[in-house]
Order: structure tokens, then C-alpha cells, then sequence
């Protein structure tokens, strides 16, 4: 929920003149997303999201995520994809941010995802994969784990905060992830934030992916990873074992899982629970008082890495 | 900065199903607002604005407030418009909360309002109250003096935290008005909040007025005087004069401001100063940590209110 920058009328005029999308009628922020600032515009032409990037996004980080959608789009994933203004380029600068104007995707994000979500999901996070393959950029994943090595040291002295033991318990975590993340998997490019609010649906059709600023070059069986712990739970965080095996499953008819990626998929799944819950556990300890941005609850992902803990193997996501 | 309410995906489209407006393709929270919960929704048929009405509006409010923005854009003002539903009624629930779906507005607001802008808006203020004038239904002003002792009496304990010295300020303040309130102007339909954020411009039209939810039947000229503040004071508090000779000018064109209303400008200014004043310095001491709406801050309107105490008669805005 965020709107960090105000962008007079005037600036908003003389920015969008430089794109062949006609002239603004109006312009709204968007209480969704909570990195950059989000404005919802419609010309004479059509509708329209322009993104002032704000601080957490690096700027260097830019031609990567722009770069990614547009080929994305271009090879027909439903994703935004980031309009040229008349000089060629899609990076420009609007109020001191750099500033983009990406396409408008329709859809919904589901509040409360079911199994058939979970199911076109699987399919969609293949069909991303498999047309990222030939996408020529690479951007290391900083958010792994000599990422979470970093959060750890930044939010140890004050977890038990939180709750009792919990550093110790993410200290013990992180020891045991350092000795046995896999290696060899196949790499890619990956989302790697696909929560409900990223994934558009209308009806019984998954519209598109949006919000590609995390996307980063890693295993692409993280990804699903990702999507187990994000869509597979239920609110008081039962693991749906049904909606695990199907978002699985039709993930593997496009593209099949090797053993490896399968025999991981339990470690790839804490790896994935822990790098929440220590960047929900750092904005937590983090935000300042009366910040736009509520924080979310960091035990969500404590609750689930105790579940991964006990998986033995795949079988535990219904396989 | 507001969306207070997640709206399910399976409710909202069982929601508008009720009304003749196509099917929802979209559906985006809007950082603007701060008392509901708004979305900007798109159908098959157009753009609409779903709000939610939260707990700081009355509920029996409700009915005159839609009815007016109704009333008034039948009769050619432009504004938002609610929406009926198949079964006659505008006003409905959702997710537990009262809920309209009315017209979407073009235009955007002036984040830096000109002289212009300031003409445009007297105009429209002049037009408003005369189209308002056989709106039936009433409603007494919350915010004029009984309002005022109430949030005197719940802020004067505190008031000199943010400056030493404001609560006496603000009893002396609030005396001299009981005693020199004005009897006897013009009773109407007012706005009573329009600042800059609910007036919307295309190029140099101004394209509509949006958010009745403080309008009210109290004196027309308070609603000139609450514009004096709201649109005619530079960013560091100078009183620019000249937008508002040009707001009041073309506003009397319209509907021509009697002798009393005149002289009480001065008077009406002060406790228009005294009433924003009054409600940001609650809202200052009292918004909780963590809240998604950073409080505005009182002390521009102590400034504002300094500004009018030294005014001596109507000549202070340049008439």
C-alpha cells in the first residue's frame, strides 16, 4: 500500500508528451505494492500503470526487470510490458526517480487463491521459466544465501523480540541450509515473489504475472519453492497438500522436474520460508512508526519453515 | 492513503452483479482518501469507483450524502454519481460495510493550484450552491462551533505538546468565535472540504468536484472561506491575494455575495482555519503508531488562522 511520491500535474503532462499514448485524463496511486510507487494513469488512448522506482529498488537492478518483462511479453507471457517513449527508451526520470510506463494488465489477484488457482498457476510459473531460457541478462539473487547471512546478522541482537529463541532458531536454520543447498540444479531466470498479489486471474483464465522487481537469475525449482509456501497454506497455516500437488503437477507437464529438483524441493522449500521470514522479521523490527506500510507477521513464515523441517521428501507437497 | 478493506475477488463479482455494469476486469485500491476505502474498478462497460464506507462515517449520513452528489449531477454538475443497483437502491453492503459504486470522474487534481485553477474553482463553487439550492434533504454542520468545544475539550490537555502554548491559543480563539459567529447569512448545501484534492481539472477546465462525504447545510460563504484556506496560501503560509480576489470575483459572478456575507469573511475565515486546526491536531495526537495515513500537520492552520486574526475586513482577500 504505497504512494512515496507525489507527482504534480504539470511534470505528469510533460513526462507522458514524450510516449505516443495521447494525453492524460487521469491519474491515480495505487495502494498496492509496497517498493515503489504505483500510479494507475488513462490517456485518450488507454490505461496504463506508471512506476516511480523508489529506494529499495537499485537502479542499476532496472534494465534487468524492464528488459526481462519486455521479452517476456514479447515471446506472449500475459506480463506488463514496459512502453517506449518516442527516443527509444523505457527508463526515464520523473520527480528525481527513475520512472517507467508499463502496460495494463487485466485481472484480479485472488484473496482467497483455491485449488484450481494454485493449478493454472503451476503452468504459468513453467511457461515463465521456459521463456526465460534465452532472456541474455543475468541478475544474481541477493535475497539467497549469503543475502540471508547478511539479515541474519542484521536482526539477531533483536529477534527474540519477536519471539523467544527465534535467532537461535534461525541461526541453527541457516547452518543447516549453508551445508545443504543443492548444487547443479538448472538455473534460470525466476520470479521469485509470485505471491496471490502478483498472479491476475479473470474467471477461470490466469490473466498474467505482474510485479517482476524481486525476478533475479536462480534455480528455477526455487521458484516453485516460492509458490509452496506462498499459495499452499491455509490461513492458520495447515499445509493443502492438494493444492501443492496440482500447482506441482501442471508445472511439470510443461516442464519436467529432474530428480534433483524434486529430491530439493524440501530444502528449497525452507530456504524459501527462511528469506521471508528474515526480510518480514527485519521490516518488522525495522519500520518506522507511522510508515504507510503495515508489516507483515514474520511467525507466518516461522510456522511454515517448521513444516518444510519435517517434510523428508516431496512426498510431503502430495507427490 | 487508504485502503482499509480487502474486497475477495468472489465478492465483489457476486457484488456487481447486481448492478447493470458489465462484469469487473479490474479492481485497484486508490492511495487517495482518507476517511473510506476506495477502488478504482474497470467492467466490461467502463470505470467505475467502488467505496467502501468505514467507521468514520455515519451510516445515516449516508443517504444525504449520496442523494446530493445524485441531485447534483442531474442537474448538470459535474460530479461523481452513485450508481443504482438493479433493485433501485445506490447504497448496499460490502465485506460487512456500507458500499456504493458511483461514476467515474476524468481529471486530476492540482498538486500546485494556480491563479487560474483559483478562478475556475470560484466558479464552480458558486455553481454548486446554486444547483444544491432545492436539494431537499438537510444536514447540520458537525464541524461548525458545537463541534469545535467538543474537540477543544478532547485536545486541550494535550495541545501544547506539539506548541507551548497552542490550548490557550485555541480557547481564546474558539470564545472570540462564539461570540462573533455570524447570524443570519444564507443557509445552503455546502462542500465543506474542498480542497485541492477533490477538485479535478483537465487542461483548463475544471472537469469536476468529487467527495461530499463533510457537505452539509451550514452558510454558503463558509464554503468561500474554507477555499480561502484551503487554495489560497502559498506553501510557506504567505496569503496569496491575488488568487483570492480572483476565486471570490468569479465566484460572486455567479451567485453575488451579500454585504453581510462580506464583511463575515474575515470571521468565517478564522473558524475555518480554527476547524482544520482543530481536527489535525486530534488527529495528530491521536493516530496510532503504525496507522497507513500520515496525520497532516495543525500548525499550518495556526499560521492560516494568525493570518485571518490580522484581517480587518473582506479588503484582506483583495476585494
Amino acid at each position: 500500500m504505497a504512494v512515496y511520491t507525489e507527482v504534480p500535474d504539470g511534470d505528469l503532462a510533460a513526462f507522458v508528451k514524450a510516449y505516443d499514448i495521447g494525453e492524460v485524463v487521469s491519474c491515480k496511486g495505487i495502494a498496492e505494492g509496497v517498493e515503489n510507487s504505483n500510479f494507475l494513469i488513462r490517456t485518450t488512448k488507454g490505461s496504463y500503470i506508471l512506476t516511480l522506482y523508489e529506494k529499495r529498488v537499485n537502479r542499476s537492478d532496472l534494465p534487468f526487470f524492464l528488459g526481462l518483462m519486455e521479452h517476456l511479453a514479447a515471446k506472449g507471457l500475459s506480463c506488463p510490458t514496459p512502453i517506449k517513449a518516442s527516443d527509444g527508451e523505457a527508463l526515464r526520470e520523473l520527480c528525481g526517480r527513475p520512472a517507467a510506463i508499463i502496460s495494463f494488465l487485466e485481472g484480479m489477484w485472488p484473496r482467497r487463491p483455491t485449488e484450481r488457482h494454485c493449478q493454472l498457476l503451476g503452468s504459468a510459473i513453467a511457461d515463465l521459466h521456459i521463456k526465460g531460457r534465452d532472456f541474455a541478462l543475468k541478475r544474481p539473487n541477493n535475497l539467497s544465501l549469503s543475502g540471508w547471512q547478511t539479515l541474519v546478522a542484521n536482526t539477531k541482537d533483536r529477534a527474540d523480540e519477536v519471539v523467544p529463541g527465534l535467532a537461535a532458531t534461525i541461526e541453527e536454520e541457516l547452518a543447516f541450509l549453508e551445508k545443504n543447498w543443492p548444487q547443479g540444479l538448472e538455473i534460470g531466470v525466476i520470479h521469485a515473489d509470485l505471491f496471490p498479489d502478483n498472479v491476475f486471474f479473470l474467471g477461470d483464465r490466469l490473466s498474467g504475472l505482474i510485479d517482476f522487481y524481486f525476478a533475479c537469475t536462480d534455480f528455477l525449482a526455487y521458484d516453485v519453492a516460492i509458490c509452496l509456501n506462498a499459495w499452499c497454506f491455509e490461513q492458520k497455516s495447515e499445509f493443502n497438500v492438494t493444492k501443492a500437488r496440482l500447482m506441482i503437477e501442471s508445472y511439470a507437464k510443461l516442464r519436467p522436474l529432474s530428480e534433483a529438483e524434486l529430491a530439493a524441493m524440501p530444502i528449497l522449500a525452507r530456504g524459501s520460508a527462511l528469506r521471508f521470514l528474515l526480510t518480514r522479521l527485519y521490516d518488522w523490527l525495522n519500520h518506522p512508526p507511522g510508515a504507510f506500510v503495515q508489516p507483515k507477521d514474520p511467525l507466518e513464515y516461522l510456522k511454515k519453515l517448521r513444516f518444510h523441517q519435517q517434510a523428508k521428501s516431496v512426498a510431503a507437497y502430495g507427490l
